[in-house]
Protein backbone atom coordinates (compact mmCIF):
# COMPACT_ATOMS: atom_id res chain seq x y z
CA UNK A 1 0.00 0.00 0.00
CA UNK A 2 3.42 2.12 0.06
CA UNK A 3 2.06 4.01 -3.43
CA UNK A 4 -0.98 5.13 -1.65
CA UNK A 5 1.12 6.71 1.36
CA UNK A 6 1.29 10.91 0.72
CA UNK A 7 -1.04 10.97 -2.02
CA UNK A 8 -2.60 14.35 -2.15
CA UNK A 9 -6.38 13.67 -2.43
CA UNK A 10 -7.67 14.92 -5.37
CA UNK A 11 -4.35 15.64 -6.80
CA UNK A 12 -2.87 14.31 -10.25
CA UNK A 13 -1.68 11.39 -8.66
CA UNK A 14 -4.49 10.35 -6.50
CA UNK A 15 -6.93 11.23 -9.78
CA UNK A 16 -4.76 8.94 -11.59
CA UNK A 17 -5.31 5.80 -9.16
CA UNK A 18 -8.53 6.51 -8.88
CA UNK A 19 -9.47 5.83 -12.33
CA UNK A 20 -6.69 3.02 -12.93
CA UNK A 21 -8.51 1.30 -10.20
CA UNK A 22 -12.51 2.06 -11.80
CA UNK A 23 -11.23 0.94 -15.23
CA UNK A 24 -9.14 -2.60 -14.12
CA UNK A 25 -12.47 -3.22 -11.55
CA UNK A 26 -15.08 -2.59 -14.96
CA UNK A 27 -12.99 -4.74 -16.91
CA UNK A 28 -12.31 -7.41 -14.65
CA UNK A 29 -16.35 -7.17 -14.33
CA UNK A 30 -16.74 -7.55 -18.30
CA UNK A 31 -14.44 -10.23 -19.36
CA UNK A 32 -13.02 -13.07 -18.41
CA UNK A 33 -9.82 -12.04 -16.15
CA UNK A 34 -7.01 -13.89 -18.22
CA UNK A 35 -7.98 -11.62 -21.14
CA UNK A 36 -7.67 -8.42 -19.45
CA UNK A 37 -4.30 -6.75 -19.87
CA UNK A 38 -2.70 -3.84 -19.01
CA UNK A 39 -3.31 -2.06 -22.67
CA UNK A 40 -6.88 -2.30 -22.01
CA UNK A 41 -6.69 -0.82 -18.98
CA UNK A 42 -4.67 2.03 -19.91
CA UNK A 43 -6.77 2.85 -22.31
CA UNK A 44 -10.04 2.83 -20.80
CA UNK A 45 -8.33 4.64 -17.96
CA UNK A 46 -7.33 7.08 -19.84
CA UNK A 47 -3.36 6.91 -19.49
CA UNK A 48 -0.50 4.90 -20.87
CA UNK A 49 0.40 2.23 -20.27
CA UNK A 50 4.11 3.33 -19.67
CA UNK A 51 2.04 5.15 -16.51
CA UNK A 52 0.68 2.01 -15.25
CA UNK A 53 3.69 -0.20 -15.33
CA UNK A 54 5.75 3.04 -13.72
CA UNK A 55 3.49 3.12 -11.27
CA UNK A 56 2.61 -0.35 -10.35
CA UNK A 57 5.55 -2.43 -12.47
CA UNK A 58 3.15 -4.87 -13.23
CA UNK A 59 -0.22 -6.59 -14.14
CA UNK A 60 -0.31 -8.60 -11.11
CA UNK A 61 0.77 -6.30 -8.63
CA UNK A 62 -2.15 -3.37 -10.08
CA UNK A 63 -4.81 -6.68 -9.52
CA UNK A 64 -3.22 -6.84 -6.09
CA UNK A 65 -3.86 -3.36 -5.06
CA UNK A 66 -7.65 -3.48 -6.55
CA UNK A 67 -8.26 -6.54 -4.73
CA UNK A 68 -6.63 -5.13 -1.50
CA UNK A 69 -9.28 -1.97 -2.47
CA UNK A 70 -12.13 -4.02 -2.73
CA UNK A 71 -11.54 -5.69 0.68
CA UNK A 72 -12.06 -2.68 2.66
CA UNK A 73 -14.90 -2.99 3.96
CA UNK A 74 -17.51 0.01 3.10
CA UNK A 75 -19.46 -0.59 6.25
CA UNK A 76 -19.44 -1.34 9.95
CA UNK A 77 -20.25 -4.53 10.72
CA UNK A 78 -23.80 -5.70 11.38
CA UNK A 79 -24.79 -4.57 15.41
CA UNK A 80 -27.73 -7.03 16.35
CA UNK A 81 -27.31 -6.33 19.90
CA UNK A 82 -25.47 -9.13 21.00
CA UNK A 83 -21.69 -10.42 20.50
CA UNK A 84 -22.51 -13.93 19.25
CA UNK A 85 -25.19 -12.44 16.97
CA UNK A 86 -22.26 -9.52 15.48
CA UNK A 87 -20.19 -12.75 14.92
CA UNK A 88 -22.71 -15.25 12.75
CA UNK A 89 -23.88 -11.72 10.89
CA UNK A 90 -20.09 -11.09 10.27
CA UNK A 91 -19.02 -14.69 9.75
CA UNK A 92 -21.87 -15.91 7.30
CA UNK A 93 -21.23 -12.64 5.27
CA UNK A 94 -17.63 -13.12 5.22
CA UNK A 95 -17.96 -16.83 3.89
CA UNK A 96 -20.83 -15.45 1.51
CA UNK A 97 -18.01 -13.07 0.00
CA UNK A 98 -15.08 -15.25 -0.07
CA UNK A 99 -16.89 -18.33 -1.92
CA UNK A 100 -18.11 -16.24 -4.21
CA UNK A 101 -16.11 -16.18 -7.98
CA UNK A 102 -15.27 -12.82 -6.98
CA UNK A 103 -14.08 -13.81 -3.96
CA UNK A 104 -11.50 -16.35 -4.90
CA UNK A 105 -10.23 -14.30 -7.35
CA UNK A 106 -9.70 -11.57 -4.52
CA UNK A 107 -7.73 -13.75 -2.46
CA UNK A 108 -5.81 -14.82 -5.21
CA UNK A 109 -4.94 -11.78 -6.13
CA UNK A 110 -3.69 -10.06 -2.72
CA UNK A 111 -1.47 -12.93 -2.40
CA UNK A 112 0.59 -11.15 -5.25
CA UNK A 113 0.53 -8.12 -3.49
CA UNK A 114 3.60 -6.79 -1.25
CA UNK A 115 1.47 -6.46 1.69
CA UNK A 116 -0.61 -9.55 1.95
CA UNK A 117 -0.84 -9.00 5.49
CA UNK A 118 -3.38 -6.12 5.13
CA UNK A 119 -6.07 -8.49 4.50
CA UNK A 120 -5.88 -9.74 8.03
CA UNK A 121 -5.27 -5.87 9.58
CA UNK A 122 -8.46 -5.52 7.63
CA UNK A 123 -10.62 -8.30 8.99
CA UNK A 124 -8.92 -7.79 12.43
CA UNK A 125 -10.50 -4.22 12.37
CA UNK A 126 -13.94 -5.63 11.73
CA UNK A 127 -13.66 -8.17 14.46
CA UNK A 128 -11.92 -5.09 17.03
CA UNK A 129 -15.35 -3.14 16.08
CA UNK A 130 -17.46 -6.12 17.31
CA UNK A 131 -15.52 -6.78 20.33
CA UNK A 132 -15.49 -3.10 21.47
CA UNK A 133 -19.25 -2.64 21.63
CA UNK A 134 -19.23 -5.85 24.24
CA UNK A 135 -17.05 -5.19 26.62
CA UNK A 136 -19.02 -6.62 29.76
CA UNK A 137 -19.04 -10.20 28.31
CA UNK A 138 -14.94 -10.77 28.48
CA UNK A 139 -14.84 -10.92 24.92
CA UNK A 140 -12.49 -13.39 23.50
CA UNK A 141 -9.38 -11.06 21.57
CA UNK A 142 -9.01 -10.36 17.98
CA UNK A 143 -6.74 -13.17 17.11
CA UNK A 144 -8.55 -15.92 18.61
CA UNK A 145 -11.23 -15.18 16.01
CA UNK A 146 -9.14 -14.42 13.02
CA UNK A 147 -7.48 -18.17 13.63
CA UNK A 148 -10.85 -19.53 14.46
CA UNK A 149 -13.14 -18.10 12.18
CA UNK A 150 -11.41 -16.56 9.30
CA UNK A 151 -8.79 -18.74 9.07
CA UNK A 152 -10.77 -21.80 8.49
CA UNK A 153 -13.18 -20.20 6.11
CA UNK A 154 -10.50 -19.25 3.39
CA UNK A 155 -8.26 -22.66 4.19
CA UNK A 156 -11.32 -24.49 3.34
CA UNK A 157 -12.29 -22.60 -0.01
CA UNK A 158 -8.97 -22.41 -1.12
CA UNK A 159 -7.79 -26.01 -0.22
CA UNK A 160 -10.71 -28.07 0.31
CA UNK A 161 -12.96 -29.94 -1.89
CA UNK A 162 -15.87 -28.16 -0.33
CA UNK A 163 -16.41 -24.80 1.59
CA UNK A 164 -17.01 -24.73 4.93
CA UNK A 165 -21.16 -25.37 6.12
CA UNK A 166 -22.83 -22.50 8.24
CA UNK A 167 -23.44 -25.21 11.02
CA UNK A 168 -19.58 -25.78 11.39
CA UNK A 169 -19.00 -22.04 11.28
CA UNK A 170 -21.63 -21.93 14.21
CA UNK A 171 -19.73 -24.35 16.42
CA UNK A 172 -16.70 -22.59 15.52
CA UNK A 173 -17.71 -18.86 17.12
CA UNK A 174 -19.43 -21.21 19.91
CA UNK A 175 -15.86 -22.68 20.40
CA UNK A 176 -14.26 -19.13 19.85
CA UNK A 177 -16.58 -17.42 22.75
CA UNK A 178 -16.24 -20.56 25.23
CA UNK B 1 -4.79 -35.66 -10.49
CA UNK B 2 -6.98 -37.43 -13.34
CA UNK B 3 -3.77 -37.76 -15.85
CA UNK B 4 -2.46 -40.33 -13.26
CA UNK B 5 -5.29 -42.69 -13.09
CA UNK B 6 -4.70 -45.88 -14.82
CA UNK B 7 -1.20 -44.97 -15.61
CA UNK B 8 0.87 -48.51 -15.97
CA UNK B 9 3.72 -48.15 -13.46
CA UNK B 10 7.10 -48.26 -15.28
CA UNK B 11 4.99 -47.52 -19.17
CA UNK B 12 6.05 -45.19 -21.15
CA UNK B 13 3.30 -42.11 -20.23
CA UNK B 14 4.57 -43.35 -16.58
CA UNK B 15 8.15 -42.66 -17.65
CA UNK B 16 7.24 -39.24 -19.63
CA UNK B 17 5.46 -37.80 -16.35
CA UNK B 18 8.19 -39.08 -14.13
CA UNK B 19 11.10 -37.46 -15.62
CA UNK B 20 8.93 -33.92 -16.64
CA UNK B 21 8.29 -33.93 -12.82
CA UNK B 22 11.82 -34.68 -11.80
CA UNK B 23 13.08 -31.79 -15.07
CA UNK B 24 10.88 -29.62 -13.10
CA UNK B 25 11.93 -29.72 -9.41
CA UNK B 26 15.50 -29.74 -10.66
CA UNK B 27 15.09 -26.40 -12.36
CA UNK B 28 12.86 -24.64 -9.55
CA UNK B 29 15.74 -25.38 -7.03
CA UNK B 30 18.23 -24.26 -9.48
CA UNK B 31 16.63 -20.91 -10.76
CA UNK B 32 14.19 -18.13 -10.21
CA UNK B 33 10.34 -19.55 -10.56
CA UNK B 34 9.84 -16.52 -13.22
CA UNK B 35 12.23 -17.74 -15.46
CA UNK B 36 11.42 -21.25 -15.87
CA UNK B 37 9.51 -21.63 -18.68
CA UNK B 38 8.05 -25.20 -20.32
CA UNK B 39 10.70 -25.26 -23.25
CA UNK B 40 13.43 -25.32 -20.86
CA UNK B 41 11.79 -28.10 -18.83
CA UNK B 42 10.96 -30.12 -21.89
CA UNK B 43 14.78 -29.54 -22.78
CA UNK B 44 15.98 -30.91 -19.67
CA UNK B 45 13.25 -33.93 -19.61
CA UNK B 46 13.88 -34.84 -23.34
CA UNK B 47 10.79 -34.27 -24.39
CA UNK B 48 9.30 -31.88 -26.83
CA UNK B 49 7.48 -28.75 -25.64
CA UNK B 50 4.27 -30.10 -27.22
CA UNK B 51 4.49 -32.87 -25.01
CA UNK B 52 3.86 -30.98 -22.28
CA UNK B 53 1.43 -28.86 -23.27
CA UNK B 54 -0.53 -31.76 -24.40
CA UNK B 55 0.02 -33.42 -21.00
CA UNK B 56 -0.83 -30.39 -18.64
CA UNK B 57 -1.92 -27.94 -20.66
CA UNK B 58 0.15 -24.67 -19.31
CA UNK B 59 2.65 -24.29 -16.83
CA UNK B 60 0.59 -23.20 -14.31
CA UNK B 61 -1.29 -26.61 -14.55
CA UNK B 62 2.07 -28.24 -14.45
CA UNK B 63 3.67 -26.44 -11.50
CA UNK B 64 0.50 -27.08 -9.72
CA UNK B 65 0.77 -31.09 -10.94
CA UNK B 66 4.17 -31.10 -9.20
CA UNK B 67 3.62 -29.39 -6.25
CA UNK B 68 0.69 -31.60 -4.95
CA UNK B 69 3.37 -35.13 -5.53
CA UNK B 70 5.45 -32.66 -3.43
CA UNK B 71 2.68 -31.99 -0.52
CA UNK B 72 2.49 -36.12 -0.75
CA UNK B 73 4.26 -37.09 2.37
CA UNK B 74 7.18 -39.44 2.80
CA UNK B 75 6.92 -41.15 5.67
CA UNK B 76 4.08 -41.81 8.37
CA UNK B 77 3.23 -38.66 11.02
CA UNK B 78 6.12 -39.15 14.17
CA UNK B 79 5.08 -41.51 16.91
CA UNK B 80 5.61 -40.05 20.29
CA UNK B 81 3.70 -42.06 22.47
CA UNK B 82 1.02 -39.74 22.65
CA UNK B 83 -1.71 -37.86 20.92
CA UNK B 84 -0.95 -34.87 22.50
CA UNK B 85 2.47 -35.45 21.48
CA UNK B 86 2.03 -36.34 18.07
CA UNK B 87 -0.29 -33.58 17.25
CA UNK B 88 2.70 -31.07 18.30
CA UNK B 89 4.66 -32.88 16.46
CA UNK B 90 3.07 -32.80 13.65
CA UNK B 91 1.69 -29.44 13.44
CA UNK B 92 4.90 -27.72 14.14
CA UNK B 93 6.55 -29.69 11.24
CA UNK B 94 3.61 -28.52 8.99
CA UNK B 95 3.98 -25.08 9.82
CA UNK B 96 8.22 -25.22 9.29
CA UNK B 97 7.55 -26.96 6.20
CA UNK B 98 4.73 -24.02 4.66
CA UNK B 99 6.32 -21.19 6.40
CA UNK B 100 9.55 -22.28 3.89
CA UNK B 101 10.05 -20.69 0.49
CA UNK B 102 9.62 -24.03 -1.12
CA UNK B 103 6.10 -24.53 1.05
CA UNK B 104 4.71 -20.88 -0.28
CA UNK B 105 5.44 -21.59 -3.54
CA UNK B 106 4.02 -25.04 -3.08
CA UNK B 107 0.18 -23.26 -1.52
CA UNK B 108 0.87 -21.05 -4.38
CA UNK B 109 1.10 -23.20 -7.18
CA UNK B 110 -1.46 -26.09 -5.44
CA UNK B 111 -4.20 -22.99 -5.93
CA UNK B 112 -4.01 -23.39 -9.79
CA UNK B 113 -4.65 -26.96 -9.83
CA UNK B 114 -7.86 -28.84 -10.95
CA UNK B 115 -7.71 -30.44 -7.77
CA UNK B 116 -6.48 -28.21 -4.96
CA UNK B 117 -8.87 -30.10 -2.32
CA UNK B 118 -6.63 -32.66 -2.55
CA UNK B 119 -4.62 -31.22 -0.43
CA UNK B 120 -7.05 -31.21 2.36
CA UNK B 121 -6.87 -34.79 1.75
CA UNK B 122 -3.55 -35.17 2.67
CA UNK B 123 -3.41 -33.39 5.52
CA UNK B 124 -6.49 -35.42 6.55
CA UNK B 125 -5.21 -38.53 6.21
CA UNK B 126 -2.09 -37.92 8.31
CA UNK B 127 -4.15 -36.86 11.03
CA UNK B 128 -6.33 -39.44 10.34
CA UNK B 129 -3.12 -42.13 10.95
CA UNK B 130 -2.53 -39.72 14.37
CA UNK B 131 -6.29 -40.23 15.63
CA UNK B 132 -6.37 -44.02 14.81
CA UNK B 133 -3.34 -44.38 17.28
CA UNK B 134 -5.46 -43.36 20.17
CA UNK B 135 -8.87 -44.57 20.29
CA UNK B 136 -9.03 -44.90 23.75
CA UNK B 137 -8.53 -41.20 24.80
CA UNK B 138 -12.06 -40.05 22.76
CA UNK B 139 -9.53 -38.03 19.99
CA UNK B 140 -11.18 -35.04 18.21
CA UNK B 141 -12.06 -35.47 14.29
CA UNK B 142 -10.02 -35.09 11.60
CA UNK B 143 -12.14 -32.13 10.57
CA UNK B 144 -12.09 -30.33 13.98
CA UNK B 145 -8.10 -30.76 13.82
CA UNK B 146 -8.08 -29.02 10.41
CA UNK B 147 -10.03 -26.77 11.08
CA UNK B 148 -7.96 -25.44 14.37
CA UNK B 149 -4.62 -26.47 13.08
CA UNK B 150 -3.85 -26.38 9.79
CA UNK B 151 -6.19 -23.45 8.98
CA UNK B 152 -4.58 -20.92 11.08
CA UNK B 153 -1.47 -21.99 10.04
CA UNK B 154 -2.06 -21.38 6.20
CA UNK B 155 -4.29 -18.56 6.51
CA UNK B 156 -1.46 -16.50 8.88
CA UNK B 157 1.40 -17.23 6.22
CA UNK B 158 -0.67 -16.31 3.17
CA UNK B 159 -2.69 -13.31 4.62
CA UNK B 160 -1.12 -11.95 8.13
CA UNK B 161 2.47 -10.47 8.13
CA UNK B 162 3.48 -12.82 10.68
CA UNK B 163 3.19 -16.41 10.82
CA UNK B 164 1.79 -18.51 13.84
CA UNK B 165 4.16 -18.95 16.78
CA UNK B 166 4.67 -21.73 18.20
CA UNK B 167 2.63 -21.01 21.34
CA UNK B 168 -0.25 -20.09 19.67
CA UNK B 169 0.06 -23.59 17.67
CA UNK B 170 -0.07 -25.51 20.77
CA UNK B 171 -3.02 -23.16 22.45
CA UNK B 172 -4.88 -24.39 19.37
CA UNK B 173 -4.07 -28.12 19.94
CA UNK B 174 -5.08 -27.37 23.58
CA UNK B 175 -8.26 -26.31 22.23
CA UNK B 176 -8.70 -28.76 19.60
CA UNK B 177 -8.28 -31.80 22.04
CA UNK B 178 -11.13 -30.14 24.84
Amino acid sequence: MAIKEGLRPGGRSARVQESVHNATRELLEAHERSSVTVPMIAARAGVTPSTIYRRWGDLSALLADVALERMRPDSEPANTGSLRGDLRAWAEQYLDEMSSEPGRNMMRDVQCSQTPGYCVTLIGGQLQTIVDRYPDSAPPNVDRLINLLAAPTVFRILFASAPLQVEELHELIELALE
